[in-house]
């Protein structure tokens, strides 16, 4: 009865953890919070072809690119899917934050038809931009490398990497995710989740959002 | 290897529970049980203005509404959002019940961008109305205090509270929630998710629908 | 210290199961993954009456059928609700496939209305379809019983079943769901969801796609 109570105790802590978006971890770049794709490489199924254009919109973001910025409930397919094995994604955050650490998630190993599309070498860089992100200005604005990292096929499925130190005072409202390899697939690579981790300083005030 | 196979089935009855709707209790205010909001207070960004009025139906329910009949999978922003810190929601059941207990749900603490929007003191009426709810007829109901309840923030994120005893033999088709109060937000309130447990009278014909 | 060790250990293990699409098994019947379905008996509602037309897409195909082909998340109604205690639908699977085994599910007796809606005596049978299934081909098909089995209320809500030892070294990329009998409800039968399990003979090469 004791070891029961004990591993009751256990099991609702973590079953808590997994009810809470699976980390437990504030996510500013949900799209439930107001966070959304800014721009991006092409899609797999392309950007100007006639069975696609109805899925881009005005600003040439496709329709499929908030899925990763959306849960995955462990099904396959709900990811944004990019053309080739390299490419980019630009993400206007919730709002302006100093940034601790980016997960990236791809489905899990047990349910996947095929992981070769999953990313592999990735690079994060972020910067404060002007107008709420409404265009992009890449005159006078500063970039920063948040993370280079590789996404293992052989660890869990949502792995989070460490800001680097030297990014770690840095405000920032809006990152550029950098694709640089995948695990072998030629023809795309399926982008599951990317979540940005980190605190709001406490000097910029907070727009109020539905939350 | 004993305690191993105790761990697992605490594991397996407690996941279990998670799995059944996070509390294994029937919801007869679930939307896709056929339940629905029939009217509530104003909305956050309004009834009636420019970027609104899209998401106001036939019957000026916001189309937001449905999300608080909704189950929340663990990210913020899937709620319903009134404008200011009290109001109400009027709630067709999907069938008349015997009430036992209400169940609010906000996001929880570990995912949220800013728990001030949370509702505080509430309260919870009902009645049986004639014509399946079609038309609100506040003449000859008689409405019943169902129960009183603050908030807690510093409890899980589903709380439960029981129905007060003099309504426990009542039987009920309609609910009103009354917002009295949030945790702080001047702008807004976001409900996640309301729930009504209970059991369908023995007397009562129970109507068909999907499930 | 090392009780609650091994419980999370145990917790772990289970949780990561659940998240991956509650089984960790592959399931080339899902919709995200590129299934369909092809056609199917009467739904509740009808094919033909005034309020339905709209769900009923251009091949006859309820706009409701890839419920049964979809995750479900704990709530009742998120079904395929079919006329009537008996029927059919035809699925197209994602690739072709060697099957191993079928799984049924159903909602879970803890949040469920009524469970007499549920499938009761149900058979799957499977072929190798030519032109990607985009035409039903009756003549030339061989169909293959792939099991028979009865969906238990009393056991947990998804129920695997092998296939038959002579159907496992069939390839197929199609299946028929023989309903037989449901649990008593004579208006209507729900399928929660239906799962295809097996792997992907040598031989045959994958066309890429979503994951
Ligand atoms: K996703
Ligand atoms: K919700
Ligand atoms: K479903």
């Amino acid at each position: 009865d004791e070891i029961r109570g004990l591993a009751r105790e256990v099991v609702e802590k973590e079953i808590e953890k997994h009810a809470a978006d699976g980390l437990g971890s504030v996510d500013y770049a949900v799209a439930s919070g107001g966070a959304r794709v800014l721009s991006h490489s092409e899609p797999l199924g392309g950007f100007g072809n006639a069975g696609s254009w109805l899925n881009v919109g005005n600003k040439g973001v496709h329709s499929k690119a908030v899925k990763m910025l959306s849960p995955s409930f462990g099904e396959p397919g709900e990811c944004f899917p990019l053309a080739g094995s390299n490419g980019f994604v630009v993400i206007q955050l919730k709002t302006a934050i100093v940034p601790e650490a980016i997960t990236l998630e791809h489905v899990s190993e047990s349910v996947a038809f095929d992981r070769s599309s999953a990313p592999k070498n990735c690079r994060v860089s972020g910067w404060l931009q002007g107008k709420q992100g409404l265009e992009i200005d890449t005159v006078d604005r500063e970039e920063i490398l948040l993370t280079d990292f590789v996404y293992d096929l052989k660890k869990s499925n949502a792995q989070t990497f460490n800001v680097l130190d030297e990014a770690r005072s840095s405000v920032i409202n809006t990152i550029r995710f950098d694709l640089i390899s995948n695990h072998g697939n030629s023809l795309y690579t399926c982008i599951y989740r990317l979540r940005v981790h980190g605190h709001v300083p406490k000097s910029v005030p907070v727009i109020p959002a539905d939350s």
